[in-house]
C-alpha cells in the first residue's frame, strides 16, 4: 500500500438545505435522510422536503473519512436476518488491476471487511424476502423515502397525470414496497457486501431514479477523480453510480467507490474480464468471467449489467445495420461467439449466474449489447429478438429468486420511442426498465444530453424506472467532472418532468414552491428550490450582481417597467384593495356581453 | 449621427462547407442558398446538403458591409407586382427611441430607403397571392429551400414517422406552398419593406422552424451587441429572429438588425408604444400604438406579436393562478384593460390593425398573452379562453388576407402539451402554431433551454410550425452571445427530432451520414456534420487533442481494446472474409435450434 493521501471530496450542504432524518415503525432504527430546502421568511411556507441522494457528504454533522469508507449503516440489518456467513473471500490477483506496474498502481483500500455469502444456498435478496411475506428495513426505509410529500399533497393537489398503466400509490406502505418488489415489477439493489448504501428502489410505481456513469479508460483519469466523480454525482442527484471503468486499476478504484458510495453501484462485469484477458475477447472464458463476478460481488457491487440476451443467431440481424453493434458488452460477446461460433457463455451458464447472485443479492441488469446505434437502426428485428431473449432471462432469474431490470436503447426517433416500453412491459414481465436516453436524433454531438433527455423524459412517462444519464462527451470523450453534474442535473430535469406527467402525487409540490417563489420575487428561494442553485444564481448576477437586486421585484431581462410577473401582482393588489378579487371574478362572470357567459366558462374549465 | 464605426459581426463558412445555390425555374433569377458539407474522401459519398439561414455572412464570396445592409435581393420582385409605391413615410420622433439623451444614442442607419406600401388598398400579402393563383418568387424559393435532399431521399428512404395529421408531401412543389399559404396553414413573413431577407415558409407541412429572440432592455446591451446576437444566431441555425428590445434606441437599433438580416424580424410592437408612455401601461392609447405599427412596418418588421386575445373578461381568469400572467405584452394590457375597465384597443381595433399589415404584409403572430407561467396554471380556463379569441381573430384576418400565426404556451407538463396542439388546430384552422418551449417543469431555473426543449420537441412533432427558443438564462437574466448559440442549437435539435418523428423525407439523411462517419471513425466528418462543429471538436481534442487521434479507430471512452464500433466492424470484415455476411445470415436462418427460425425472424421484422 502507497502512502498517498486519501482523495478529497466535495462535501457540505446545499444552500439553504438541512438535512432531517424519518424514522421507522416497524424498524424504529431506520433513519431515512432527506433535504429540507428553507424558505424565505416572507413566503410563509414550511420548508420543502426533497429527495436526498446525496448520503453523509451533505451533512455537517458526518464526519467524512474517505480512507476508512461510510458508515456500514445495513451492517446490522443484515446480519439480524441471521442466513449470511463471512468468509475468507477470493484473494485478489495481479489480473484483477490488469497487471499495472507497481509504480502506476492506485493505492489500494486501506481496510479489509471480510465477505458475507448466504449460508446453506439460502437466497438472501430482497425479492425472496419479499416473497416470504418478509417486510425488511430496506423495504421500510425506501417507502418512507417514497413517501415524501405525500401526505402534504393530499391536502393540497388533486391527482393529475397519464400513467399509462402504471399503478402509483396515494401513499407508498411498505407492505406496498414489499408487493411490488415481490411482483418484479420494483428492485432494491443491496449487495450484502455494500452495507454503506441507502436504499433505494427502482420501479415503475415509484420515482423515476437517474443513474450516472463514471469510470476511467485506458486513455485518461485516476482513483481520486472516480471517487470525487462519484460523490458530485450524487450530490446533485444521481440515485446509483456505475462504474465503467476499462483501464487498470479497476479493482482497487473500484473498492475506493464502493467503500464510499451511499448509493448502489453498478457495473459491467464483462469490462474487467476482458481486461484479465488482454483484451482479446475471443480469449474470454466463463471461468475467468465467473471468478470476476464472485471479485465484484464480493466487493459489494449492487448490480451487474450481463449481456446473455446476445445469443449467435441475433448477431447476423445486425449485418446491414447502419452503425452495427454499439454496446460494448454487446460488441465483445458478437466477437466471442462467432469466433467460437457457438452460443455465448453468459447465456449457457444464465442460471450460475442467478447462483451467484442470489448468494450476494446482486441484482440483474440485464444489457442490451443490441441496442441501436443510430436513428437508423432503432426498434429493428436485432434489438427485438435481443428483447425476446431479456425476457426469457428474467423468467429464469426470477426462478432464482434474483432482483432483475431491463436495459433498453440507445438510439430512438421520438415516434418509435413508445413501442419500446410497451414491447418490455409485455415481454419482460414488468420488470423495470432501465434506458439510456434515448437520443432522438444523431445529429448533435456535443448536445447529445439534451438530443437525450427528449427521449429519456419520454420513455420515463411511459413507465421506464430508471434513466441512465447521457453527457455532453457522449461519444467524443470521457466526461469530466462538470460534464457529469451537466449529465445528472439534465436527467433530474427528465426524470422530475416524467414524475409530474405520470402524476405522482407529490411532484408539483417542488414546481408550486419555485413558481409561487419566482411570482413574488423571491429569488434567493427561486435559487434554492432549483435542482443547480449555484447556476441558477450565478446566471442571475451575470446581469444584476448586486445584493439589492435579489431583492428587487424584477429581472434584467425587462427591467423595472416592463416585468409582467410585477404588472400581474399590480393587477391582482388593485382588483383585491378595490373589492376583492373573487367578488369582482363574479362580477365579471355575471356581465353582460363584455363578459364571459358563465356556462362558457364552464366549458372551458372543463 | 455619430460617427462610431459599424459593428463588426461574425463571418466565413462552417467547417468543410459550401454555400451553393440552386436556381428558379418558374423565375430563374431565384438563387436558393444551402449548404454543402463536404465529407472525406474514404466516404465515397457526395457532400449533405443542409438547409442554411445563415445568410451571406458564411458565404466567402459575398461582402459584408454592415453600415450598408445586405443586398436588396427582394427588391425587383416586389417592384414588379406593380402593387406598391414609395412614399415619404413616418417622420422618426425622439420617442421612438425612448427619448433618449444625444450622449446615449444608438447611431442611425447611414442608409435611407424609402417605405413601400400597397397602392390604392391593395393586399400585397403572400397570402393575396396565393388566393388569387399567383406563385410568387417568394413561393418558388421556399418550395426549393424545402425541398432539400428529397430527391436524393425518395431513392433510398422509406417513409417513416407519425404525422398526427400532417400532409408532408414526397416532394416540396411551388404549388404545394401556393395551396399551403392560400388555405392559412403556411405563411411566408415577407414585408415588402424587408427586401433584404430570404423567403422561409412556417407551416405544419414544412420543416419545423425554430425562432431566436434578441433585444435589449433597460438594464443592458447596445446596438453592436444585438447586431452580432443576430448574425450569431443565424448563423447556428435560427429561422426568424425577435427583436424584444425593451429599453432605450429601440427604433435605431431595429433599423440596424433589419437592414442585415436575411431572415425574417419579429417585433412586439406594445414594447416600444409602452417606452412612448414612459412605461405607463394605462397611459397607452390606440393612436400610438397606430403610429408604432406603422413606424415599424415602414420599417421591415416581418410579423408582429399582437395580444388581442387578451379580452376584459378573460382576466378575472388569472386571479387563482399560481403566476398570474407571465406575457409581458398579456399583462401590460390586462393593466390597461382593468384600468380603464374596457375592451383592449387591440381587440377594438383589429380589423384597422389587419389593414396595415395587408398594406406591407406584415404576418399577424397572435400573442398567447394569458400563456400559463407554470405547471399548476397549464392548460386553464385563462388559456384556452384566450385561445378562442384567437380563433376567432384568425378568421377575421384571413378576410383582410393577411397571414398569421398563432403564439402559444409557456410551462406544460408531458401529459397535456398534445392537447394544446389539438385545441390550436381545431379552434384556429390549422394556422400555424407557435409556441415557446413548452417547458416541461418550473424547477431547473439556468436549464430551462432543456426543460422546454423537451417539450418543444414534443409539440413540433404533433405539429407545431415554429418553436421559440429558450436560453439557459430564461427567467435570470438577458442572454448573451454564448446563450443564444446553446438555445439555437438546443431548438435545432428539438426541431430535427420531431422532423424525424413527423416522417419528414429527408430529414434523416444527415443522421445516416453522421452515423456512417461514426461507425467508420471518420472523426473530421462526424464533427463537421454537427450542429455545432466547433463543439464536438473541442470535446474530442480535450482529452484526444493529437491529429493523429482523428484518424484513430477509438476514441477516449473506452479506448482502443474496448471499442464497440471497431469490435462490430471486425465482426463484420471477418464475417465478409469468411464468407459473405449474407450468406452466413442465411446459413444462420436456415440452422438448427442454434439459429432463429426464419419465421421468427419474419415475426420480428414485421
Amino acid at each position: 500500500m502507497t502512502s498517498l493521501p486519501a482523495p478529497s471530496v466535495t462535501t457540505g450542504p446545499l444552500p439553504a438545505s438541512t438535512k432531517v432524518f424519518r424514522h421507522g415503525v416497524l424498524h424504529p432504527d431506520i433513519r431515512v435522510p432527506m433535504r429540507e430546502i428553507a424558505l424565505h421568511a416572507d413566503a410563509g411556507e414550511p420548508p420543502v422536503t426533497v429527495y436526498d441522494a446525496s448520503g453523509p457528504y451533505t451533512d455537517p454533522a458526518a464526519h467524512i473519512a474517505i480512507a476508512q469508507g461510510l458508515p456500514r449503516l445495513r451492517a446490522g440489518w443484515i446480519a439480524a436476518r441471521g442466513d449470511v456467513q463471512a468468509y475468507a473471500g477470493r484473494p485478489v490477483a495481479p489480473a484483477d488491476n490488469g497487471l499495472v506496474p507497481a509504480d502506476q498502481r492506485s493505492p489500494e483500500f486501506p481496510l479489509r471487511h471480510l465477505p458475507l455469502r448466504a449460508r446453506d444456498g439460502r437466497a438472501v435478496t430482497q425479492l425472496a424476502y419479499a416473497r416470504a411475506g418478509i417486510i425488511t428495513p430496506e423495504m421500510e426505509f425506501v417507502a418512507i423515502r417514497e413517501n415524501l410529500g405525500r401526505a402534504q399533497a393530499r391536502r393540497h393537489l388533486a391527482r393529475d397525470g397519464q400513467g399509462f398503466g402504471a399503478a402509483i400509490p396515494d401513499e407508498v406502505t411498505p407492505e406496498f414496497v414489499r408487493e411490488e418488489v415481490a411482483r418484479g415489477r420494483a428492485i432494491i439493489p443491496a449487495n450484502i457486501n455494500h452495507p454503506e448504501s441507502e436504499p433505494m428502489v427502482i420501479g415503475r410505481n415509484f420515482l423515476v431514479k437517474i443513474n450516472a456513469n463514471i469510470g476511467n479508460s485506458a486513455v485518461t483519469s485516476s482513483m481520486a477523480e472516480e471517487v470525487e466523480k462519484m460523490v458530485w454525482a450524487i450530490r446533485w442527484g444521481a440515485d446509483t453510480v456505475m462504474d465503467l471503468s476499462t483501464g487498470r486499476n479497476i479493482h482497487n478504484i473500484r473498492e475506493w467507490i464502493i467503500r464510499n458510495a451511499p448509493v448502489p453501484i453498478g457495473t459491467v462485469p464483462l469490462y474487467q474480464a476482458l481486461e484479465k484477458v488482454g483484451g482479446v475477447a475471443e480469449d474470454l472464458t466463463w471461468e475467468i468471467f465467473r471468478d470476476t463476478l464472485i471479485e465484484q460481488a464480493e466487493q459489494g457491487v449492487d448490480y451487474f449489467t450481463i449481456h446473455a440476451g446476445v445469443r449467435l443467431r441475433h448477431i447476423p440481424l445486425t449485418a446491414e445495420r447502419v452503425t452495427g453493434i454499439v454496446s460494448r458488452g454487446g460488441s465483445i460477446m458478437a466477437k466471442w461467439c462467432l469466433h467460437h461460433h457457438r452460443e455465448s457463455f453468459l447465456y449457457e451458464h444464465f442460471e450460475e449466474i442467478c447462483a451467484i447472485c442470489r448468494t450476494y443479492d446482486v441484482a440483474f441488469s440485464l444489457g442490451d449489447g443490441l441496442r441501436p446505434g443510430s436513428i437508423a437502426d432503432a426498434n429493428d428485428a436485432a434489438q427485438f429478438a435481443e428483447l425476446q431473449t431479456l425476457g426469457e432471462l428474467t423468467q429464469i432469474a426470477w426462478r432464482h429468486d434474483c432482483q432483475v431490470m431491463i436495459e433498453g436503447p440507445g438510439h430512438v426517433p421520438m415516434h418509435k420511442i413508445k413501442e419500446n416500453m410497451d414491447r418490455q412491459l409485455a415481454i419482460c414481465g414488468e420488470a423495470p426498465f432501465y434506458t439510456l436516453g434515448p437520443l432522438t436524433t444523431d445529429i448533435a454531438p456535443g448536445y447529445d444530453h439534451i438530443t437525450s433527455a427528449i427521449g429519456a423524459a419520454m420513455i420515463g412517462w411511459f413507465g421506464t424506472a430508471m434513466l441512465c444519464y447521457v453527457t455532453p462527451k457522449e461519444h467524443l470523450g470521457l466526461p469530466d467532472r462538470d460534464d457529469v453534474k451537466t449529465g445528472v442535473i439534465t436527467y433530474k430535469i427528465a426524470a422530475h418532468a416524467a414524475d409530474l406527467a405520470k402524476g405522482h402525487p407529490a411532484a408539483r409540490i417542488r414546481d408550486d414552491a419555485l413558481s409561487r417563489a419566482r411570482f413574488e420575487f423571491r429569488w434567493e428561494d427561486q435559487f434554492n428550490l432549483s435542482l443547480d442553485p449555484d447556476t441558477a444564481r450565478a446566471f442571475h448576477d451575470e446581469t444584476l450582481p448586486k445584493q439589492a437586486h435579489k431583492l428587487a421585484h424584477f429581472c434584467s431581462m425587462c427591467g423595472p417597467k416592463f416585468c409582467s410577473m410585477k404588472i400581474s401582482q399590480d393587477i391582482r393588489a388593485q382588483a383585491r384593495a378595490q373589492q376583492g378579487m373573487q367578488t369582482m371574478a363574479l362580477k365579471y362572470r355575471a356581465g353582460g356581453d363584455l363578459y364571459m357567459a358563465a356556462d362558457a366558462l364552464e366549458k372551458l374549465q372543463r
